[in-house]
């Protein structure tokens, strides 16, 4: 379908249930929040499935969102959901039952619904979203706000390489609704908790660095976790937190797990394929980030990736 | 001068010599590379006042583009001057002689040249480059990597509360030529000194806090600095540091000098006034970030700037 297709077919239906994937991020929640607010613009009845998973930080789009216990839908419409895996709980029998359509931007799409109004060459759900609220006629200062977060949070701030000239183009139009951006970039992009802070200063104090610099590697311990007051929900994106450093190459991140053993990503900037190298020790993902989960303890972790990384290196 | 003007008398004179102001930042730096590009594109002859200041990230937008030591232009623009107080030791000569064109956005704009090119509603004065070399036709791949430069680094990658939708046209427009921002946003924005990475961490090991975590207060003593091994450089922006810290709503960095004394920069997000705390003990600034300089050691400015926190609270 494309946009003024799924404009039309949005325009076509009444009762709205809207779902997100599980482990939410700011994409989902905010194409989930705009899609429903736009609906409810157009007078429809709209709400978002209940159990997307609480996070502290996007569970606040949904207030006043939620569908009540006994809502019976009769259009079901998936946001930033690329596969039949990525459901949730609350989520799945819907699936089962049948999604009318999806909306998504993952080129990974499954296309497990009747209808699917895909572009992958969008950094986020969130700029679709917009394009089709646009066309509905219902992108106004407070569909602004979490098609905003949708956008910004999925391109890091405009930071990531998979923001375009268009993610720029959706955040002027939605700064021309009169949105304020500046707490959403505070809240979202420049807060950190006081137990996430304690994890990053244990980490820089315990990592460890071989050939000049070029390769940094931090094991995150359970007893680090404990020291610093962190939960997993103060842990997001603390794979990236190594390849900051200036003149790190390949860094790599070791998590002690509760059930034993450890899990490790591989983050790689000059040239190295990570995948290659998680694939070794039977993990895998993308060349520049890259996964794997061994038997054992940090310090074995570490001799084991240390001769992953080298092997790569050696092969070219 | 508008935008039009300012491009018709860019295209009226020839060997251009370009401005920037003292300890130079993405924006000065980025506009003057910019318009000496832009101005050769155009066949005239063009360079940057040489002495613009080393620093490590900005200086090498300049290859190239910096005047030999016998040049004489006969058309001088000082881009993002506000001041005459900030030419460089270079630039002041040409300050006497006079500048015939100011290319500006501070609000604080002093009109120092026989023609001023403002406009203090943009976010950065790469916007204003940006529209007089639209205006030119030197929106290009080579212009648009320090217009971007330009742009990005003045509103911190787009959160800053300065960025508006015209910034993300800007933005737009420069990755419409093929401008690939991703290394620079690396760069800028995603890359920490080791140093740095030590002067952090050694800042969360020793900062105090009070009032539930309201306020947050980090001393850096001189020892602290050689211990991290860290220069000026290293500090840019440390202020910021502590304001990031979710529940912070008051943060003072206080800095011990070599020359004896303290310089302390205070932050606010919850409406406490910085330039009443800091006017208390003989400093100013704005309402959400004003600093000042007091004799004796660390703990006595600590409790000297608590006490001034706490009397402007009281005060209401």
């Amino acid at each position: 379908m494309t946009i003024q297709e799924a404009a039309a077919w949005l325009k076509g239906h009444d009762r709205y249930l809207i779902l997100t994937h599980k482990r939410p991020d700011g994409d989902t929640i905010g194409c989930a929040a705009a899609l429903c607010l736009g609906l409810r613009g157009l007078g429809k009845t709209a709400h978002i499935c209940p159990g997307t998973g609480e996070t502290h930080l996007f569970t606040p789009y949904l207030a006043g969102l939620l569908a009540p216990d006994d809502y019976i839908p009769d259009a079901v419409v998936s946001v930033d959901i690329a596969a039949r895996g990525l459901f949730t709980q609350a989520g799945k029998p819907w699936l089962e039952r049948g999604v009318d359509l999806a909306i998504d931007h993952h080129p990974s799409q499954e296309f497990f619904a009747k209808e699917t109004c895909l572009d992958a060459g969008r950094a986020a759900c969130g700029e679709i979203l917009y394009e089709i609220l646009r066309e509905l006629g219902q992108v106004n200062r407070q569909t602004a706000v979490p098609l905003y977060v949708a956008v910004s949070t999925d391109t890091g701030c405009f930071q990531y390489g998979n923001t375009t000239a268009d993610t720029h183009r959706v955040a002027a139009a939605l700064m021309d609704t009169g949105l304020d951006v500046f707490p959403l970039n505070k809240r979202h992009f420049r807060t950190k908790t006081w137990a996430r802070l304690q994890v990053e200063r244990l980490i820089v104090e315990r990592m460890h660095r071989y050939e000049d610099g070029k390769i940094a590697v931090a094991p995150v311990s359970l007893s680090l976790m404990d020291e610093a007051g962190a939960t997993e929900e103060d842990m997001e994106d603390i794979a990236a937190f190594l390849g900051q450093i200036e003149g790190v190459e390949t860094s790599v991140t070791i998590r002690e797990l509760e059930e034993g053993g450890c899990k490790l990503s591989v983050r790689t900037s000059g040239g190295l394929n990570a995948t290659k190298v998680c694939a070794l020790l039977g993990g895998g993902g993308h060349a520049a980030a890259a996964g794997c989960t061994v038997p054992g303890g940090l310090e074995k972790a570490e001799t084991q990736i240390l001769a992953a990384v080298r092997q790569v290196e050696a092969d070219g």
